[in-house]
């Protein structure tokens, strides 16, 4: 077992199941998946820079020539992996056509281009290389980036720490007659400060707008006995990310939130108790969601139970109705079922990881309402 | 002429537009495109959100539902479009390609797909609507886009306006003894200070740092008589951009630098002096390229002079060799050669609009090298 976050076999790694996927290459640029196979966090720029994974044959990674110490100085640098800089007035997507071999040119090759990448720099690539049907690399890399190795579970164990010290702080920061904006600021600088290299998202939903999964910080002045939904996130400079939800209260919350927050509790936890290997994300899904309809407020929950998290903050496995692909351990998501009433609403969530015999938890912090002041 | 910066008529001039370039539709998912369009800065999600503005036939603006709150309080909710929420569980590639006219689903149709569109998106849209090629959306929107309107050189002379400020300020940060790293630090937080909603890029090159054009923070201690190349930017609440390099020496630098950077000076100048309506990018780069070979240097400057700058930082048009679409009114671009010598480099970068006439420059900081301390 490797205790590498980006070990170098894993290039070798994802050119064998290239081979087994059938298709001739993947062509990754930046984002996750580049980084997930190299290291290398490069900048998502107008400039091509491109991993070609041939099925057979040697791996290479083109790059802008302004970018080359940049991947020198970077974990691909010390790969088995030909650097290939280009210039300014160069077509890199001919140099990366012309390298890879002859076959992938003809009629019936399948190449696979890397999720995220541009659609411009896809039909760029179609335009060099007529002959082969574009795949999604996911293909390829979801079923290998999908299972943690114990590294990538460290890395987001200490992603789910961080976090944490943050939602431990946030009582601090929730002072009656302040803004859900102010409050904010202040749990943005704290993700920084606990470790985070970047601020994904921070909602602070008071009231009203805790009834708004996707709420955006407002104006809007926290009040006293109004339940305020603290969902937040940031990647680690380790390149894992965290995601965490806390539900907390300046003063005493209606007598109706009670009802329902003691619901969701048992909803959540249900959920997570059905996380083994084996179980479809579908199952886990249901077993909150059983729970909630059974108290009356199916209606409330309008959301799936959750995602995948590791390099991307969303990625697969998604936790909903529909995924039944059994789960295996390694693989690491989100629980976050919800209840949204209207005047006011409240959302429990955890990362899980899915272990030999179940499942561990990487957040900690109370998830009982948190009464403040 | 219009003020608003994102004026309501502008979807009906890219629905002409695409009419006009032969499309069937264009399909644009979040970036820079819906938001040109729209004035929408939605979240990049693995949920899909889709602009469709077939070539005839009504707009609409396929949202998950989660985000439906957020898409109707954006300048979006405002515009003659409609919204078309989705739930968890639906296809909703199946849904904008049912909404659009049956004849784009035939054989022989062409669609835009927004340029930074994932791959993944657009792989599954072509599942969608096998028969549709798609091209890239540019097609339709770079015309337009490249062009700024009043309102938009207004968007970018307050953004040059904000990192002159934080220019201003870089003497007071970059004293003797503290890293580049640090006076990074203090710069990326004046980017926030004067007015930006992000910080995009933060290079503080000192000595051979210098002479690498794409530098990345490092924890090199800065020392007495080394030039300090400092090339910063950001994105302002409108959405704009901005981009601007100048150089700092803490004491006097060595005497051969002198020598390049007056050369460079002259260089930088005589490009900007180039700016005028019809004449081409690579006139304009090669006005200043010229001149730094002729003075010996030519190897030295080793990258296209300047990139359109707008809601990105790098966009149509290059100033770069090979780029002939002649210049026209409200064309925004940097105009930035730099000579890297080796032991130390130097670069100097404006943001000019083309005008009627000639060009209007939007950075006014001191050009000659700064000595600080």
């Amino acid at each position: 077992m490797t205790t590498e976050l980006y070990p170098r076999e894993r290039l070798a790694r994802v050119q064998e199941a290239t081979a087994a996927a059938g298709l001739g290459a993947v062509l990754l640029t930046p984002g996750p998946d580049l980084r997930y196979v190299t290291g290398y966090n490069a900048l998502p720029l107008e400039r091509l820079t491109c991993l070609a994974v041939p099925a057979q044959g040697d791996p290479f990674l083109v790059v802008p020539r302004l970018e080359l110490p940049a991947a020198q100085e970077s974990p691909a640098g010390a790969l088995d992996l030909e650097l290939v800089p280009w210039d300014e007035t160069d077509d890199p997507y001919a140099l990366v056509a012309g390298r890879l071999p002859a076959g992938l040119l003809r009629e019936g090759a399948r190449v696979g281009v890397a999720d995220r990448m541009w659609a411009v720099m896809a039909l760029r690539f179609r335009a060099a290389m007529p002959g082969a049907e574009q795949v999604a690399a996911g293909t390829v890399l979801r079923g290998l980036r999908m299972r943690k190795s114990a590294a990538e579970v460290a890395a987001l164990r200490e992603a789910g720490a961080a976090i944490d010290r943050v939602h431990a702080r946030v009582p601090e920061f929730l002072r009656p007659g302040r803004t859900e904006r102010e409050v904010g600021r202040d749990i943005a600088d704290a993700i920084i400060a606990e470790g985070h290299e970047t601020v994904d998202f921070v909602i602070v939903g008071s009231g009203p707008n805790g009834a708004n999964p996707h709420a955006e910080l407002s104006d809007r002045v926290i009040g006293p006995g109004e339940p305020v939904v603290v969902d937040i996130g940031g990647q680690m400079p380790s390149g894992y990310c965290s995601d965490s939800t806390r539900n907390y209260c300046v003063g005493e919350p209606p007598a109706e939130y009670r009802a329902y927050f003691e619901v969701l509790r048992r909803a959540q936890q249900a959920s997570c108790d059905a996380v083994k290997p084996g179980v479809t994300p579908e199952a886990v899904d249901a077993a909150g969601r059983q729970m909630i309809a059974d108290a009356g407020y199916g209606e409330h929950f309008v959301h799936r139970t959750g995602h995948g998290i590791g390099l991307e903050v969303h990625e697969d496995p998604y936790i909903v109705s529909g995924n039944v692909e059994p789960l295996a351990p390694g693989m690491a998501f989100s629980v976050e079922p919800g209840i949204y009433v209207g005047p006011h609403g409240a959302r429990i969530e955890d990362i899980v990881v899915c272990t030999e015999n179940g499942y561990e938890r990487l957040n900690h912090t109370e998830r009982d309402l948190v009464i403040v002041g």
